[in-house]
């Protein structure tokens, strides 16, 4: 007996709801400290409160407040994103130093956006920190699919077995992390060259945004380092048609190789487990779409498709240009 | 200037969330009773004070608890569905014979369902009692477009001058309410052949179940009888791609006229307020599923699409057949 749709969208959107039961949602957010910047009346995300402990925070420009549970980023009045960018930098170079954080040792080099509310960008930190300050970071997740006389295909990807997080497991055909101000269509387009060798027009030619999925999801020892650190996510979410002559091919080496899966592999693979969290609800949701997972055929229905679109508490970016 | 998509759910989805503020929300729940029935451990829906006031509560099967704030149909413990609606049904009629409420005026001679914890069938009632009691209904939503040489273009119903609610008002293409047992696919084939002449072979080989919308409706005027009732619903969404010579054509009273319209002037509509408010999210959400609103076109996008995916509080139907 494999795993249900249900089970695979609790196993990424996993952090209790209020509405469920409000006195268990109210006592558990005492394992957390609300992160804060000043001047910013909005919670940006939860720190696990043995993460708190750890950090050496300078008391120049970190408010530590036991009593609330708040950790505030203390800045000037006019601080600019920049000062912010800065200040939390210096911050994390010292936890670095001290090789305090397992997921640190896993650094990325590349900046993540914080915004606050009103799509305020408010600063950028360490892709691998954002799960100690359990702040919302967005991603791009594309489907490639082929859709001809023998039914509907989809193109899945197997991860290196010496990747960092989630070795081994299926995935998205492009999937990535969104860097500091870059919209998610042109996040697309670069994954989409880097991971898959699907060139520019192709991409532009055949992709539809058809909108995004998000959960609230607690890291287990899959994703690497300190397990039930926070990681909010929102996947901005394109499906590809392609034309059966276009195989996506490995251009780095994150990927070992695509495969082109029928709908019943994709399933039976979904319910195995083999695939990464987040990817098992991208495909859940294609399926949705294409009338392939309905409201007669799965019992969940209802919960599945509320859950994977989830209402996070912390403030979002907006990608409009104005 | 017109109304922004956000504007538009937020009509829609109108009741507080607890996660924008804590306090508020909580504040705002004293205005209801909560709606049990005995022997389920769930709230069913939310009624308002002055509602729960002018009903006359037989303390044969009623428990109205001014503390705890709460309304129970009290049954035996082996109840059946159709005790239950009976019981609701002798209430109901009640305060039809005294014309208390408004909203029964209109009274509909359709049966819909009320469902608890894991699917479970609990008992029926009418129609135009539902918001009175403020449980969750169920409907379908099509959406049917022509997509050729021209562009894509979007069949927009205008509801008849003289229909109870929203008279006048801009519909989706298919829509109708979920009467007791029968499943969403059912429930579209029927109202597509009673509200746009569309005969079943035509539906089942041209629609795509796209998934639902979902949304916590408080009535204003426009929805006919009492303001501020709570409408919770779920509506199951489709798209149905027509060739252009498949014409919809109204086949009772409920619609005057059917319009082929582009996107930009079903975006003019939209903007003018000319839809019916749960009408607008189906086609925010078409035009979100088509890659017409995205991230860099729309600023309120993440707000917009998770609302209209709502994970309401109280138990959900499942139409899966084992």
């Amino acid at each position: 007996m494999g795993k249900s749709n249900l089970q695979l969208v609790n196993e990424c959107d996993k952090f209790p709801y209020y509405q469920d039961d409000p006195a268990f949602y109210t006592d558990h957010l005492k394992n957390y400290h609300a992160f804060k910047v000043s001047g910013c009346n909005a919670v940006l995300g939860y720190m696990v409160n043995s993460v708190v402990e750890k950090f050496s925070w300078s008391a120049d420009c970190w408010n530590v407040d036991s009593k609330s549970q708040t950790v505030t980023l203390i800045t000037p009045p006019h601080a600019t994103p920049q000062d912010r960018t800065r200040l939390m930098a210096d911050t994390l170079a010292e936890v670095v130093k001290r090789d305090i954080f397992e997921v640190l040792r896993g650094w990325r080099n590349e900046m993540y956006p914080i915004y606050g509310p009103g799509g305020e960008f408010l600063f950028e930190m360490e892709r691998s920190a954002t799960p100690l300050f359990g702040v919302l970071s967005y991603g791009v997740h594309a489907t490639c699919y082929v859709e001809d006389e023998s039914g509907l295909r989809l193109w899945v990807p197997r991860r290196s077995k010496t990747k960092q997080t989630y070795p081994g497991m299926l995935d998205n055909t492009v999937a990535g992390g969104m860097s500091t101000t870059e919209p998610p269509f042109e996040c697309l387009i670069r994954e989409a060259q880097e991971e898959a060798s699907l060139p520019e027009d192709v991409v532009r030619a055949n992709t539809v945004s058809v909108g995004y999925v998000s959960y609230f999801y607690v890291r287990d020892a899959r994703a690497g380092g300190e397990t039930n650190l926070l990681q909010p996510e929102v996947e901005f979410v394109y499906d590809i048609k392609l034309s059966a002559d276009v195989i996506p091919k490995p251009n780095d080496t994150e990927v070992e190789a695509f495969h082109l899966y029928t709908v019943e592999e994709t399933k039976a693979a979904l319910a195995n487990g083999e695939f990464k969290a987040n990817c098992a609800v991208v495909l859940i949701d294609f399926f949705i779409r294409h009338g392939i997972v309905t409201a007669e055929n799965e019992p969940d229905y209802l919960e599945i498709l509320a859950k994977m679109h989830r209402r996070l508490e912390f403030p979002t970016a907006s990608h409009a240009s104005a």
